[in-house]
């Protein structure tokens, strides 16, 4: 008798990393139900893009849940009053927390999922989560991360009963260009991923999450399927 | 010169515990914003009650946030395919995670709550969480708010820059009865309260949370203000 499935949560954002946490998660075997947010981000071409990515990669559970984040005003990704910043160097964009920081954007994320991994007996919770390229978000730091677990170990009433939620971060010390290199070689299907942060219908090739991206498909030797501006 | 009165964000519920935590952090000479999750509860009574002591106690700023917890299935609080338990005995509400279990709630509104006070430059949260009475929800514990707050040290901006937020939960070791004659010692007028979670116009009397509210009231010996079926 084959072993029964094991479901896992997958946050997936449309972007590269989320995309191959989630392409991981069903090569360990795991059958994912992906969650992504809608929280006012003016990028809102990633919910278009995970929408298609879930289902190149079979999923068959996709929620794409309304998130009122509007209190939180002050990032570029979701207040028209800020700027998304482009042509920043690498120096730049790898010194301090970024403009485009959410105040506890990840931790409301994990939360959520958390709540739904216990609904549906899911003990396990992927996220795309690194800090190798660009440690400016605290939120995607392996000790937060780690802490987060601990705490939901706690909080939880799987919890309690000895079946802790894991909080899984394959990519947590990989390089944009290590990461788009186990994507290939788990047929990721980039060209429905979407990075840039500027909101437009190509991708700006300017702000800092497509700098990343195109230095981590340059680093990666390999070329980049999405059509720039 | 008086100092700058330091801002914080209070989880108000609309109860008898979030009301009297408001009232701590007011006679601790913090000026709160107080934010309220309308999250499909059944007892929707609690966000009118909600307002209204808002603005008894002098509130400026009260959010009520709307969060879609409807892919959270399994609580009697939210689900009209499970009936809100009646006629318990202590012992029996004592025991185990109860039926009004929402998975993750408070880790979800703490996080919600997180982000929000990085916004404003807050750095104390309260909750009215406790767990004499009734130790029933894993995200009420001691054990969970502390490690959570370690958690929002380590994945939040402020939490880097040696800020930390503080999560406080003053009522943490005290009993029902313990906290109304702390509440009657601040006034709280607790007829602006509302605990029953049966989703009446009265308070029903006879769920988890009337009883608890109203052995509370009466090892106080006060009366309870609420009308009662």
């Amino acid at each position: 008798m084959p072993r029964r499935a094991k479901r896992c949560v997958v946050l997936l954002s449309g972007g590269i990393d989320s995309a191959v946490a989630l392409a991981i998660a069903i090569d360990q075997g795991f059958v994912p139900s992906a969650m992504t947010f809608d929280y006012g981000q003016r990028h809102k071409n990633e919910l278009f893009y995970a929408k298609r990515l879930a289902k190149a990669l079979g999923v068959r559970e996709h929620m794409v849940i309304h998130l009122d984040l509007s209190f939180l005003a002050k990032s570029a990704l979701t207040s028209d009053r800020m700027r998304v910043p482009v042509d920043r160097t690498l120096a730049e964009i790898s010194s301090g927390v970024p403009a485009t920081y959410v105040p506890s954007r990840n931790i409301v994320f994990l939360s959520m999922a958390a709540g739904y991994a216990e609904t549906i007996g899911a003990r396990d919770i992927f996220i795309g989560a690194h800090t190798q390229d660009y440690s400016g978000y605290p939120d995607c730091r392996p000790e937060f991360i780690e802490t987060f677990e601990r705490a939901l170990a706690l909080g939880t009433r799987c919890g309690t009963q000895d079946a802790p939620i894991k909080v899984r971060a394959p990519l947590i010390g990989m390089s944009k260009a290590d990461i788009i290199r186990k994507g290939i070689e788990l047929d990721v299907p980039f060209e429905r991923t979407w990075s840039c942060y500027s909101g437009g219908r190509k991708a700006c090739g300017r702000c800092d999450s497509c700098k990343l991206r195109l230095k981590g498909f340059r680093e990666a030797g390999i070329g980049d399927p999405l059509p720039y501006l």
